[in-house]
């Protein structure tokens, strides 16, 4: 192997397969990264073993070959370099990388131990721009909490249709909805994707331009963006998908409500924040609809420390309400709401509670209430 | 009591003391502040034994009157109001806080539970720039590890004397002296001050445009800038000092040297950044100073991992010399020398190297070599 890199290409790949690479594990090849040059492209591949990132940039190859060095090695190295050509030579098992003034030398190890991504069969597959998709994503990527018993809601769902993509996520607390429209059609299909896997997909294509391509197989998932100067893939990012069946989640979403009240997101998001420092251990805070008077009371308490007490106004209908919620689980749907005004709406002091943004019906945000 | 005073001032002045507050202690009331209405001043006081920390600002002072409540409670719920005015009213122990809509009321604790940080006995005083003291102490703060066999030097010493204040830190593997001028004239005293003090130190008054005066007392030290707007104090710092006598450190700086090279101090930095990668278990990095050729050659290696060089052009006199170190102990050197070059001065392999600033002799540092 013997290839020519610009320090900057290369400290963008290392950045990009960072993500899979591992600092500690017990398999010690697993902090290592795959390098390879092969017809004038240099690729970087790294893997956990439940997702595997593929890195693709042109470069100078004069000498295809291919090693595994560690990680951290490497990348502490090229990012102290200056923005300079990077020499990257493999001599037998070691690899000699040379900027200017800077060498080391990296004992490697062969890439037969390295762990194979396995291929995807690419029978099903859609294009939809990366910025909306990693948005909608964003907005209920911290909902699914790690749960053993219920390994199908530790993941997000992702349904297709003729309409667009459904995203949804659960804790069995609360549960998030967000629509996102697609150009081209899509037969009905869903598929758990990991959360892990969807925190990746946020942190590698929200930047892009470009449109993304994913790929659904058997029991994998293929996220992919081409090149914008050749014909190639640029990043693939591959991830096992949760087995199972995703509960029914749509007998969950009150079909209708008795009380709505339409508040400024802002200040309510504030004062309940500001409830929390009294919400005791169980993030109790009260509210105390009032559709007469158009407002909310809010109220929160803590037996040693003190009470808290806010009022905000609104746009109201319907009947008067008490009721008590996790001042966490609200706050968790009022930041990913992104309009101005916010809809809250509700059936009662025991039915859940449902936000929206005023303007869009894009999100749907789903809150069960703390029972007295 | 009873206060009226802006949120951002209040936010302020808890952003100060908040640096002497502590969130976890065996002694709850440590937890709280002290607020204090009296004669248009509201004060705000914090202690963790060690430092005090006191605040002051001009406010609407109705009714005087003091108490301590929790620190985070009372913070958490400041930070997160609006920039308006803020009622803060006593009514026996509880605290209740208003801001518009918002509204806390707070169990506080009598202050006479709160413990007293002495009086400073004002014998000795010198007033000085508040910016250079900081940057001064902030060039050598890092370098005192905690020692309880040598508490002495587990602290910052600072010395008076006619000509300015010497700032002098060390951890008997290298040792940072500052110098910083100061108009009027003191008598010579030194003392040595508790590394935390200093960073607290720096922390507060660093942003100040004013002077700052340092009062001696006999174990206690206090640092104290004055109000623009009136003649009364705005924030005090008070700390008990370091008993015990600091080590005769003049004689560990080298009177004269074989070697010298005058390198890019960026670059030098760098390079040896790079040499970590590669420097194991006891961050030994070696320099082959060769002062014909007017280079540095840096070398390291990890058995297992690989090696790295690197070079560097300088303008160098006096001997060859090749010589180890702690790659860690050369860069917090490197790190807090502000000039574009560095001096590199040595006597030999066994000698303690010294780094200065070049056309600057107000730092110094010295770092031993790591024997062969």
């Amino acid at each position: 192997m013997n290839i020519k890199v610009l320090q900057s290409k290369l400290k963008e790949g290392l950045n990009i397969i960072s993500r899979a690479s591992l600092k500690s594990t017990t398999l010690p090849i697993l902090k290592n990264i795959l390098i390879k040059g092969e017809n004038n492209f240099l690729s970087l591949l790294s893997t956990d073993l439940e997702i595997g990132i593929n890195w693709w940039t042109l470069a100078k190859v004069e000498k295809d070959g291919e090693i595994t060095v560690p990680f951290n090695v490497l990348s502490s190295f090229v990012n102290l370099l200056p923005n300079e050509k990077v020499d990257l030579i493999l001599k037998k098992e070691t690899l000699s990388v040379q900027c200017e003034d800077y060498k080391i030398q990296i004992n490697g190890v062969n890439t037969k131990e390295f762990p194979i991504i396995p291929k995807i069969e690419e029978k099903n597959s859609i294009n939809l721009s990366s910025k909306s998709f990693c948005e909608g994503l964003s907005q209920i990527i911290d909902i699914p909490s790690l749960s053993k018993v219920k390994p199908e809601i530790s993941g997000i769902l992702l349904c297709f249709t003729k309409e667009g993509v459904k995203i949804v996520a659960t804790d069995s607390y609360r549960l998030a909805e967000k629509q996102i429209n697609i150009k081209n059609k899509s037969s009905n299909l869903s598929f758990i994707i990991p959360q892990k896997t969807a925190r990746e997909v946020v942190n590698i294509f929200k930047d892009l331009d470009e449109e993304m391509e994913i790929i659904f197989g058997d029991n994998q998932i293929l996220f992919r963006a081409n090149m914008k100067e050749a014909e190639h893939p640029y990043i693939e990012l591959t991830s096992k998908l949760i087995e199972g069946e995703y509960p029914d989640y749509k007998s969950i979403i009150p079909p209708s409500f008795k009380s709505q009240i339409i508040l400024d997101r802002e200040e309510f998001l504030n004062k309940i924040k500001a409830a929390s420092i009294f919400s005791g251990r169980v993030n109790e805070v009260n509210l105390d609809i009032n559709t007469e008077k158009e407002e909310i009371v809010i109220k929160s308490q803590a037996t040693d420390l003190g009470d808290y007490k806010a009022k905000i106004k609104g746009r109201a209908e319907g009947d008067k309400v008490n009721v008590s919620f996790n001042n966490r689980f609200l706050l968790d749907g009022l930041v990913n709401i992104k309009s101005s005004e916010v809809v809250f709406e509700i059936s009662g002091d025991s039915s859940p509670g449902v936000l929206k943004p005023v303007g869009k019906s894009d999100f749907l945000y789903v809150v069960m209430p703390i029972k007295s």
